[in-house]
C-alpha cells in the first residue's frame, strides 16, 4: 500500500492511494504516527478494503503533505553510507569527512515539520551559502526495536519513503557536529508516499536518483549501502530502544552539490527531484 | 515554582512542590509537555493556588519521575561550552575534541525515556568501556522560538532542570558524530524538579557540581558558559523553529571522567550526584 497524509478543507487526514494512484481512500486514523503505532498490516488491509467500498477522493483535489508531517522524534541519519559519496565528501573537506570509516556515522536532524511533496526548500540566504541536497531512502519502523539482530530487522520495518536530507554545508562543517547544519526549517522534504514494507523486497534494491533542474546529479541503488539496514538496526538497538514511527535516513549516494568542482550548491528557483524506484518522486523548489 | 512529574498508583501526574518541599500539590494537566504548551505563568499560579486549598500529598509517598519523562523531540545539547572542559577534552582526544572552537558545537541526544531522580544509569557493559557523566543546566523553552534575539531570550524560557548527559566516550568518538554515544537507553537522567524561570535570575549564575561516590569531580558556575543561553537561542532560531518543551542542555564544566589521567569512567555501583544551586540534586546509581 502507498499511504499518504493530506490536507482537505483545512484538516489533516491519512489515506491510501487507489491501485491506479489517482484516488485517495480515507483511513479512520487521526494521523500517520497513530496508524503506525496502532494498526497491524492486517488491520490496515481491512481498513483499506472498507474504504474501497466507499468513494475515493481524487488525489488532484487534496493537498499532499509529508507522510509523517511531524515526526515524534528527530530523524536518525547515516552519514557517508555509500562508498562513492564518502569519497566525494572527503575531496570536499578531508577534515570534516574523512574517507576511512570502518564504522557507521550516526547523527540526527530535528524535523519539527517535514517538507511536503511539491513544496519548498527555504534558501536560508544570509545564514548559509552552501545549501545542498541529499536523496535518501528513509526506513520507518513499525514496532519497538531493542536488541534486534540484522537477520530479523525486516520484521521491524513498517515502510519506506523518500527523504531529501537538505544540508547547509558551511553550518554542518563549521560547527563540527552536523546537527545545526542539518536541522534548518524546511530542510527535510519527505514523500510523496509511505510504501508499506510488504510491497518492497527486503533488503531494498531500488534505483535512487536526484535531479536538479532536470540535470541528473545522483544515481545509485539502495543495495549499495555500506552499513545495511539490518546492520544499522542491530548496532543501534544494542544500546537504544527505537520506537514505532522512528525514521532512519540511510544515507545519500555520490553526486551531491559539494562533490562537484566547483561545487553546485542550491540557489533560489532550483527544482530538486529525489526519486526512488517503487516509491515515487519527491519534488521541491528552493525559495 | 518547583514542578515535578510523579507516579502514584501506576499513573503519572504533574504537581508542584509545597513551599517547604515536602508536599506535592497535584495539578490538573495530563503531563508536563501539556502544561508547558497550554499554561501561562499566571494560569500556573492560579492552578497551584487552587491546589493549595486542597490537601497536599507527601513527597515521600510518590515516585518521582523525570520532570519531562518523554521529551517530544531529542534533547538539544551544547558540546565544549565551558572553557576548562574544552581543554580537558582536547587532552583526552585532540582528534575528537579540538580545543580551538570559535563556534558553538550543537548535537542532540535521543531520549525516549528520561532517567528518574534516584534512578539508575545502565552500565551498558559489552557495548561501552568508557561511560562518563556530565552535569548540565538544562533550559526548557515555554514558547515557540524563531528569530529570537539574545536580549529577548529570557522570554522564551519556561524553566530549568538538572540533566546528566551520560556519554559513552568510545562510541561518541568512534562514530565521529556523537549521536549514538550520547543516546543510549537510560543515558539522560533529569530532575529532580523543573524550576520555573521566575524563580531564577536571568542569566542563571548557579553553582553546578557533580560528585561520584561522594568525591567532588565537577564544580563550576553556570555563568561561565562560553556560548550563553541568549547566544544559543539567537543562533539556532535564526534557522530553526524551536517548539515549546524543547530541552537545551547547555554543556558541562571540567571534571568529567575522561578528563582525569588515568580516566575515571563509571562502573557498576557508582553513585553520581549532579547538583545545581536552586534546583536540586539529581542522584543516579550505575547498574
Amino acid at each position: 500500500m502507498k499511504l499518504i497524509t493530506y490536507r482537505q478543507n483545512g484538516a489533516e487526514h491519512v489515506g491510501a492511494l487507489t491501485e491506479d494512484g489517482t484516488g485517495v481512500l480515507p483511513l479512520p486514523v487521526p494521523d500517520m504516527n497513530t496508524l503506525i503505532e496502532t494498526m497491524t498490516l492486517t488491520d490496515l488491509r481491512s481498513a483499506v478494503a472498507a474504504a474501497e467500498r466507499g468513494s475515493a477522493l481524487a488525489l488532484s483535489d487534496v493537498e499532499l503533505l509529508a507522510p509523517i508531517p511531524r515526526p515524534r522524534q528527530d530523524v536518525l541519519c547515516l552519514g557517508m553510507n555509500y562508498l562513492a559519496h564518502a569519497e566525494e565528501a572527503a575531496r570536499y573537506s578531508a577534515d570534516a569527512f574523512r574517507k576511512e570509516r570502518p564504522v557507521a556515522v550516526y547523527f540526527s536532524k530535528r524535523v519539527s515539520e517535514a517538507g511536503k511533496p511539491d513544496g519548498v526548500i527555504p534558501r536560508h540566504a544570509g545564514l548559509t551559502d552552501r545549501l545542498d541536497y541529499e536523496a535518501e531512502l528513509a526506513v520507518v519502523l513499525g514496532r519497538t526495536a531493542r536488541d534486534v539482530k540484522a537477520a530479523d530487522a525486516a520484521d521491524c520495518i513498517f515502510g519506506y519513503t523518500v527523504l531529501n536530507d537538505v544540508s547547509a554545508r558551511d553550518l554542518q562543517t563549521g560547527h563540527k557536529q552536523w546537527y545545526f547544519g542539518k536541522s534548518l526549517d524546511g530542510a527535510t522534504p519527505m514523500g510523496p508516499v509511505l510504501v508499506t514494507a510488504d510491497e518492497i523486497a527486503y533488503p531494498p534494491a531500488l534505483e535512487i536518483t536526484c535531479r536538479v533542474n532536470g540535470e541528473l546529479r545522483q544515481q545509485s541503488n539502495t543495495s549499495l549501502l555500506i552499513t545495511s539496514i539490518g546492520q544499522i538496526l542491530e548496532e543501534l538497538t544494542a544500546g537504544m530502544t527505537l520506537l514505532p514511527g522512528t525514521i532512519i535516513a540511510t544515507g545519500t549516494p555520490a553526486g551531491v552539490g559539494m562533490g562537484f568542482d566547483p561545487p553546485k550548491f542550491l540557489q533560489s528557483g532550483d527544482v530538486v527531484e529525489c526519486a526512488i524506484e517503487g516509491i515515487g518522486t519527491l519534488r521541491s523548489t528552493v525559495v
